[in-house]
């Protein structure tokens, strides 16, 4: 039962809350990309979540990876910046309409192993050109693609 | 009388909010920066404000820079986020404690003449080398001074 249903350019869905949140590419030296399946809707995506009061960015960043994936990382940079009000994120559980607001940082495994979580019910190592293939909310396949392009400034939008 | 008072490592204001904010820096061809006074403070500083529902990080920044200078801008690119979570600000009127949260966008002027607003005083293309002498909070000048010392990669913070 999907708690997390993703929108794209819906007029019946207007925000309620926009939440300082981060995704995190971890690529290792062969280029791999570390992605998780989400246990809320099934999809494939990059390890990430909201940055709670008292913690940074980059905190939030190497918190959120270790807890989805068991990976320790160290943050290398930003890929973009996504924060389209077209795209709502709607939590079931307590009809919160979420607008995004989504910093994507670049980073590189500094230890662990992978693992699951209650958030991740798969944790890999991810070929780029596998990335395709794997089922993905609109949203995060772009951010993917803005990385895997690999131009020289993070993506504004 | 101030009714924003900005604190930095200061353990008796834990934070009570968080939102996501826009600083624009937009210098003009001759490599002026145009800032304002703040009517809440009193201090210098770059136009912004907080992003609004509905809108995007770039909107919000054309959008706050027009209200407080008079000065239309396209963006051109991201000098750095700050997300420092020892730099408080207090705004006295509801006791919210915010969470530094703020995007620092790059823009140069399309068109407008300078006027003052509600939010500010005084409206001005300062010269790069007389951002120093004027009365700024820390963290303002911290974001100027990164964004004057040009690096090639925004300041992750």
């Amino acid at each position: 039962m999907p708690s997390r249903i993703d929108y794209f350019d819906d007029p019946q869905a207007p925000p309620n809350s926009m939440v300082p949140s981060v995704n995190v590419i971890v690529s290792d030296e062969k280029g791999r990309i570390l992605l998780i399946r989400r246990t809320d809707n099934g999809n494939w995506a990059v390890p990430g979540g909201a940055i709670d009061l008292g913690e940074s960015m980059t905190q939030a960043a190497v918190r959120e990876t270790f807890e989805e994936t068991g990976i320790h990382c160290e943050i290398t940079g930003l890929a973009g910046v996504y924060t389209d009000p077209k795209h709502l994120i709607h939590y079931t559980s307590n009809d919160e309409v979420r607008q995004e607001f989504s910093l994507v940082l670049t980073a590189r495994p500094t230890g662990g192993e992978p693992r699951t979580s209650s958030e991740s019910s798969e944790v890999c190592w991810v070929e780029a050109q596998g990335v395709e293939g794997l089922p993905m909310d609109r949203s995060m396949r772009m951010r993917l693609e803005h990385y895997l392009a690999g131009g020289s400034h993070p993506y504004l939008g």
